[in-house]
């Protein structure tokens, strides 16, 4: 490596100077802020953790994508790629004493080895917030509701984002009643997954392979077609997917009439085509999108059930989703809605004496005050000292005349 | 592994559960408004840097304490061990742009493979505070008075910590007085850091070894005997070390003038066997001691004049310390002075009529008021809803009775 590669950032990763910097405290702050609107409480786990713990959730093909190594002690860990193993650790620890449920959020910083490319990098932060420990659908509702009241708080608007929403396990009955195992369904979940990027012949191949012939990928094209609650009940009511699949219609429904009474309706759209990669997810799944021209998915999540206790803790059901800063601030830009770049004081204090010492002293005096006071350490020539403050933001400028005797 | 040893967090490193995770945003809450008092601006660069960045300032030798590994694409990188290599590249890579003296701050997350004790975990936070770009001696001053600011903030007294300082340059002045030459300085610096940990003969064989004779030994202990100012202006005036240790004398003294002008004189004291491990401090260095029984040092900091052109870049000055987590935390808790522990909500809404939409309503109308308000997901008794306010820690409980008819 020539000395030239050592004196920049490494790639993927990202050099936050005072002004973007500035960016980014204002996206956290709005995040707690709206995190703690919901009662959730701020938790946070070490940056790397033993290897195994992220293979035994997503399986040996996850390393891969991991910035993982050997410590000097011959530990195998890896740099986190997610925090949801972590919390499923921390909730396992806690055994019985875990209050259920449990409201928790946390802004941790992850790492993904993959092609650096817009939007995509291999360090950066993510709002994490999850319920554990209730079946209750209000569970998703409040999360919905979160997301709003942290979007609307940056200052989106109705027509600047969406939140999708479809079921796993609605999906699951539909599968089921076309006679798929539990192999075969999540071979269409990783087939549907990749619909948008893959050409329709090979889609359709995909779907065969796990076992849909012609007909049942007929059947399953009358689902996906469904456009509202009452398209979906006329299939309910049509076809052999039965009871479990109306009842699974229906606690979707209910769903939304909940987000209704959060009064959070009108940023809420079901959407049967958003099903999440990740095979956890067995319930409610949604994702959050940018209405831009953009169409970015800015956040995503969903209903787990199994997740704890395959890392070897309770059955316990919880429902969280992921928010990552880089979309997030991309479409925050793009909006205007980024917050303040340039810094800000309080107060600068110009010289006009050369008395630095009754400068420093009354600087002093009114950051004990509580304000943020700011004066040139060279003391030097007044249009210096101006300019000085000038780059520093103060909102006030005071000047030190003659120093008041004793 | 084990399977058990997974779901543990990695030697080191902890896991922050809500109630810890509030002492921890507390501290750092305390932190930032202190820097931002004194018109410091935040900046972060990544958890990973070239490896080389890290060799370059320190030798090949801090590769044994480092997390370092090759990523997939073949580059040698480490955890970052301290923020200063960052801080130096960003400063350089904004060449003529930089409008110095820069007041910049960080909060890193840092990483040190070495053996786990109290007060020496392998992943920790540290407060970085750095002023850039000028030789002016109120650099100095301003961060004593900012770290003064911080710790008074958060409850400790006069005498709960001392800020003890010396000067690296009065120091070489002694050496090169005595006939050494950088070589031999630096190894002197080397034995004296580690005086406290060795045997009287091992520290009086490192001293010879550096090229200190018998003779030369007893002048340095004349030297270091110095209690106050006029002490040492008596020895600068007897011996043959000559006008460039008086003017350094003189230098520590108008530092001192400088931290009464800012009125923190009573936290600053001299301490001349303040001379800090690292090479790369070549003016005033100090460190923060706890009074109480442990007496550890809670920061430690100093002036270097080469350390950004060793780094690639120009010829500019800087003062700046580090303050670690661990120990502070510890001092805090010791004085009560830690902050709160248990969780806060502004409100409760308690359903005594089985109607959560209604509850989850008035939730969401507090909640875009500004309020942090929780209610019970599941319903439930209301024995089971109290018990669960009691948890949240509201300070104000509600209770829905019937609903008022639209």
């Amino acid at each position: 490596m020539s000395n030239k590669d050592s004196l920049q950032s490494p790639k993927g990763t990202r050099d936050f100077y005072p002004n973007s910097m500035r960016v980014q405290r204002h996206i956290f702050d709005v995040w707690r802020r709206s995190c703690e609107a919901f009662g959730f409480q701020e938790f946070e786990g070490p940056t790397f953790e033993h290897l195994e713990l992220f293979t035994k959730k997503s399986g040996d093909e996850i390393v891969s994508q991991l910035y993982n190594f050997e410590d000097k002690g011959g530990r195998q860990l890896a740099l986190r790629p997610e925090l949801t193993p972590t919390l499923a650790r921390l909730v396992n620890q806690l055994g019985s004493s875990a209050k259920f449920p449990l409201r928790w959020f946390a802004i941790p910083r992850l790492f993904r080895y993959e092609r650096a490319q817009r939007g995509r990098l291999r360090e950066f932060y993510q709002l994490n917030m999850d319920i554990v420990g209730t079946e209750s659908l209000w569970a998703e509702a409040e999360l919905m509701a979160a997301i709003v009241h942290m979007l609307v708080s940056f200052g989106l608007k109705e027509n600047d984002f969406s939140i999708r929403v479809s079921s796993r396990r609605m999906l699951a009955e539909v599968l089921t009643g076309l006679g798929l195992d539990d192999l075969q369904r999540n071979k269409v979940y990783g087939a549907l997954d990749k619909k948008a990027k893959v050409a329709p012949e090979v889609f359709d191949n995909m779907l065969r392979e796990a076992g849909l012939q012609e007909s049942s990928q007929q059947e399953l094209s009358r689902f996906f077609n469904c456009q509202n609650f009452s398209e979906l009940k006329q299939l309910a009511s049509s076809t052999f997917f039965g009871a479990a699949f109306e009842s699974s219609v229906a606690e979707l429904e209910d769903l939304f009439n909940k987000v209704s009474a959060l009064n959070c309706k009108q940023y809420v759209s079901l959407d049967l085509s958003i099903v999440r990669g990740l095979a956890y997810y067995t319930g409610v799944v949604f994702e959050v999108y940018d209405l831009g021209e953009n169409m970015r998915a800015i956040a995503g999540g969903g209903r787990y059930d199994k997740l704890l206790e395959n890392l070897g803790g309770k059955p316990v059901s919880g429902v969280g989703f992921g928010m990552g800063d880089v979309v997030l601030q991309d479409l925050l830009e793009s909006k205007n809605c980024s917050g303040e770049r340039k810094p800000s004081a309080d107060f600068f204090i110009a010289d006009l004496v050369n008395n630095t010492e009754a400068v420093a002293a009354l600087a002093q005096r009114l950051r004990q005050k509580g304000h943020q006071v700011l004066f040139s350490l060279d003391g030097g020539k007044l249009k210096k000292q101006l300019s000085f403050a000038d780059e520093s933001g103060a909102k006030k400028l005071l000047f030190m005349g003659s120093d008041r005797a004793g």
